[in-house]
């Protein structure tokens, strides 16, 4: 299923004969072995050969050494270096620290360091929610990891977790210019995780958790909202349940349903899952399933732990137990955050009339959108190659601009339903269709809608 | 001693009437009562009436008061609105963070982030090192505080400490190009603070500790440089003491006297006067005589700490006791680190030919330098309204771009020494002179030579 993407972009560099035909030899080498070119560079040329930059978007590691090894077997044609394009775009990082003021002569370093600004000292100590007027506390969010679930690849650990973090502060700046900051912790203890963010938190307005493995998430969470008086989001939890519930909010418009009489089947019961649950629940559907790898979950199911069993409790009314396959039997809704491939064409079929099938699931979705599409009325996955992409870019930033905007203290499951109905209403009646569920994320209007709406729900509290 | 500076700069909005003399009238006022006026702008004008925006530099918030009350007094005369130019500049904070990758569009996206990023995440795993190369590791400094000896202002607090802490933020990437990030811990307990550097040190390339007391920085600083792999550095302490012996290795070419030779007064031995003692023995001067609020250090003296036994033990040859008043007959040099107003020119007047004295305390120095240059041959203070400012920005930006660039895995006291020489040696013959002996903190050519010599001592190990 994997297609050659900008995510794996390089740039070969070659030096090929004069020939009229060598552009075409080299292009048509490429596109032998299924590599998508891109762009084509003339940067030498001389009598006897020309230097060739060509970037091509390949599939993965092999597939970029066929078609470097395409290019070299043709007659006359040597590779001089190839460029990842990605790990160039990495190099030494992706974001700085720069001054917002100007320090050109002795007067304005009296004023942004010593003497003057002892006085500003001063007017925090004295009164503390100064810092929130007078330093970037006003503007900035900690996004912490402890690199225990990172992407779908697992536990690689704090340091490299850091190129994720630190894309995720680029957007932050990019879309609601917040000041985020990367915290990667050198440890996976609960208890000391929850220390550690306790001990930064004065220079923050927010605390962002990022990639923090389940169960373990949810303790933490819960624990750093008691403490403290700075809003706390998992956006793996909560900055997807947003947009799940907006785009499902949309995705109902389109086949005419009303919420509360839609069964829906939520797969993966971890981070996201469950926070998908909770926030559903709040907008009353006639019933929810959550299946995992044990199948649906129920009251009777053992060894369950604090976050499986409320889940139990609050799902599944008439406590059906099963696989996956038959909870998607009737159902008007799926939800996948869960692994690849799970089921087929002949399982939506078994599904209501008017299916709706998020797929969510990264890299590969639960079932190949192109599948599900021959029985579903509307189909969603996480993917950027496919009609309604759920990307939680179009929560995060909106959803933190809103809380330092308010001043928040704390998050709230209304702040995060306001979100999400902003996020749903950006898409009005005249665009919406089964392909355009969710805006796109460079849709500019998406951040501040969002901001706006949790602005409101912050300060309404 | 205060002088109206630009630490404490008010804006003055007054409405005149549009007489001939109302400007002059206006100046006479603020002049009358020791202000000084830094720029006038007629901000409207109309027939009747003039607005006027007054800068000007006052001493303290009552000297504030004072000329906008002279301003008031005036016929005629109505003030509209005072602003203070150094609270004005730390609104919203100093320092900011912005992307140094473009997110322009969709294949963007894919390489600072999703799906790209995963393969830098991974190759990070699988190679740790990588996080120098591929993360903001390779430039990035935390700028650590517990904020319990903000400047001279004592304990303030985390978040009091943050406007500093942005500060020098700012200062590290004007004089270095360095990313510099607060860490604000909400503790002050020894163990929590060293636990809490520990975790958050995988996205920084050295850790810069700042404004914590001592005792406690001693410990702190000493367990980080065992437990990581970075380099640990204590500005109070290092960088305090790679100026003073800098410039002390100026003012003794100027006075003409070998450091063999000269017996050296410490006056202080917290944090900064420990540091000075310790990186200035190893420079072989004839004797360190370190004085602190009890007298004379000697061996003799009871409930000394590890710190003050090592000071007892390696200064004051002679094992003599008495007061700072005693050790500064025959001495040398003084160097200050300390307490206002300790000592007047007749002690001065005790001290050997040619005597050298750094009054270095903040804002006020051990003795006001005018009373000092009466007998000694050489005077410094840490002020900016006197010659030879001994300032830490002269050393801080350099030593970590240094220790940056050679990515170092730690520091030693043969890298502080490479830091003071080169510091020192920016002051060729042709410009050292008793007024002299340090340059410009806007010298665009210290960093640089710092640096340069911090990375080969760095290297060369």
């Amino acid at each position: 299923m994997p297609v050659p993407g900008p995510g794996y972009s390089i740039t070969v560099r070659v030096e090929a004969p004069p020939s009229a035909s060598a552009a075409g030899d080299l292009t048509s080498a490429v596109g032998r072995v299924g590599g998508v070119i891109t762009a084509f560079d003339v940067v030498e040329s001389h009598s006897d050969r020309v230097v060739v930059d060509i970037t091509c978007n390949a599939m993965s590691a092999n597939h970029a050494r066929d078609i470097t090894e395409a290019l070299e077997s043709l007659p006359g044609v040597a590779v001089r270096k190839v460029s990842d394009r990605t790990f160039l775009m990495h190099l030494g990082g992706k974001i700085e620290v720069t001054a917002k003021v100007a320090l050109r002569n002795r007067d304005d370093l009296s004023r942004a360091y010593t003497p003057g600004v002892a006085r500003i000292c001063q007017a925090i100590a004295e009164n503390p929610d100064d810092a929130r007027r007078l330093t970037i506390k006003r503007n900035t969010v900690a996004v912490v990891t402890d690199g225990s679930a990172v992407l779908g690849l697992g536990n690689l650990g704090p340091a490299a977790a850091l190129p994720v973090m630190e894309g995720k502060a680029a957007l932050f700046k990019k879309f609601a210019g917040v000041d985020a900051w990367p915290v990667c912790l050198d440890t996976q203890d609960t208890e000391e995780i929850i220390r550690a963010v306790e001990l930064i938190a004065p220079v923050y307005g927010g605390i962002n958790l990022e990639d923090i493995a389940a169960p373990r998430c949810f303790e933490i969470e819960a624990r750093l909202r008691d403490k403290l008086n700075i809003p706390v989001f998992h956006d793996d939890q909560h900055g997807t349940a947003i947009c799940v519930v907006a785009a499902l909010r949309n995705a109902l418009r389109v086949v005419g349903k009303d919420m509360s009489a839609v069964r829906i089947v939520v797969c993966g019961v971890g981070a996201a899952g469950s926070a998908i649950i909770r926030l559903l629940s709040q907008r009353g559907p006639a019933d929810i399933i959550a299946v995992d790898i044990d199948g649906i979950v129920h009251r009777g199911r053992e060894n369950m732990d604090a976050n499986m069993a409320w889940v139990a409790a609050n799902t599944n009314r008439a406590d059906v137990s099963g696989r996956l396959h038959d909870a998607l039997v009737g159902a008007d809704v799926f939800i996948g955050v869960s692994a690849p491939n799970l089921f087929g064409a002949d399982q939506v079929a078994t599904m209501a009339e008017g299916a709706v099938v998020f797929a969510l699931a990264n890299p590969d979705p639960e079932i190949d959108p192109l599948e599900a599409q021959k029985h579903a009325a509307v189909v969603a996955t996480g993917r950027s190659d496919y009609p309604n992409q759920i990307n939680n870019v179009l929560a995060f930033p909106g959803v933190f601009r809103g809380l330092l905007d308010a001043q928040a203290h704390g998050i709230t499951d209304a702040m995060l339903l306001a979100a999400a109905d902003a996020l749903a209403d950006i898409v009005d009646g005249d665009r919406l269709n089964p392909s355009f569920i969710v805006p796109s994320v460079f849709d500019a209007a998406v951040a501040p809608a969002v901001a706006e709406a949790v602005r409101k729900a912050a300060t309404a509290g």
